[in-house]
């Protein structure tokens, strides 16, 4: 097959991670050890070598465990921290158990720098149940709490300074092997002209992250055999991209 | 064919166009008639109902003639406007030959609102000459005022205000027939909330436009018999589609 064998050659491009490990944390390959094993994780990861689904699956589902998509979203997880809740609860005033993008905004500004209305719209996007308005539940909350302080470990001195490469762990982190060209050229896209490396700050990583993740998880939708490649029609690959493409001047 | 019979059974979700008739229009669909006919125009848009490449490739090379991917452009084409040349050479000052992000910001709001920079980035990402760096000659310069001449054409009171019929007005005048769903999708996406119908402006209606135009190019790239889908590799995906992403805060 092309594709494995391309991937299989070049595995000089891709890097060995230097992940911490997340205490509590529910990737199996952070969980299990402080240096996850390379060509474990990488065996795994998406586009991969082997033509095994079910392994590709286990790898996916760590993350997608995350992120429910259905079922009752109107009420905390248990052992969710009192923090989070006070934080949805502040800004969600007239108690309806949902609230919008500029809430979510507000919510998050609390712990988090504020994050600009484009990255919120695709947290909210990507979290939100699939059925439900352009708004926010508990559930959705509280795994989008989570995530987020996973990739704020990354900026582990919180200069807001974030490098391609710490992005390309952090994806790993979460289960992603993204070839470092692809990663490359998203973040060139933050390069402001003046030939400096360019960094990204800590709304601008998240956005990247969740541009990555989001692609990536619809991409393989179209490619449930896990070849590395899938058909799609026009219409279907306008509606795919289209979500990530951002507006809101 | 499927992708054929559910483009022709649906026939009622596209529009006949209200475009106008432009004097000197380079398009061939409106510099016969005031009132094109649609299904003629139809037969040769993307996606179509059709197997024959070649009147396909003709509709796209109307459009495509406007814009030069090779050969010298350090000059203006002959019979190129003075106020077109005056404005590039106004910002050119070092008299290289080409023109940057901010220069071409600059060069174009002498006659046009000022664009933000993120419409600035896709006008020359899709202009430029591919090898070249992200600058812009004389010869694309002189491209990418004469189409967004014909933009402007659509806003026609200046008012600023453009919805998605006249944005699909729009991109039929320059050769695409694109799904209603598509540009309703695409039109969402600067929804503010209000409850109000969405209405663009300029710069907003010309970064949509690009982004369709863009995709479509790409897209169709990738389907040279012009059946309506393609397969792509991972690779090839993301790297289609990171360009549209947009960045730059």
């Amino acid at each position: 097959m092309a594709y494995s064998n391309r991937y299989n050659n070049n595995n000089s491009q891709f890097y060995a991670p230097s992940a911490p490990s997340f205490p509590g944390e529910q990737s199996p390959y952070t969980s299990a050890s402080a240096a996850p094993n390379y060509h474990a994780h990488h065996s795994q990861s998406y586009p991969h070598g082997t033509t095994t689904p079910s392994s590709s699956n286990s790898a996916y589902g760590s993350y997608g465990q995350q992120y429910p998509s259905s079922s009752s979203s109107s009420e905390f997880p248990a052992g969710t921290h009192p923090d989070v809740i006070r934080s949805f609860q502040m800004v969600d005033r007239d108690r309806s158990g949902f609230i919008d993008e500029n809430e979510l905004q507000q919510a998050l500004s609390s712990t988090y720098n504020r994050f600009s209305l484009r990255t919120i719209r695709l947290l909210i996007f990507l979290f939100k149940n699939p059925n439900a308005p352009l708004t926010i539940g508990p559930k959705e909350f509280a795994a989008l709490w989570t995530c987020l302080g996973q990739w704020q470990r990354y900026d582990k001195d919180r200069s807001g300074k974030i490098d391609s490469f710490e992005l390309r762990d952090a994806l790993y982190g979460i289960g992603y092997t993204i070839p470092a060209s692809i990663l490359q050229l998203l973040v060139s896209k933050y390069d402001d002209g003046s030939g400096r490396r360019v960094e990204l700050n800590f709304d601008s990583f998240v956005e990247c992250g969740l541009i990555v993740k989001g692609l990536t998880d619809k991409f393989k939708e179209k490619d449930r055999r896990y070849t590395g490649s899938a058909t799609l029609s026009y219409d279907t690959f306008m509606s795919m991209v289209i979500p990530f493409l951002v507006s809101y001047n």
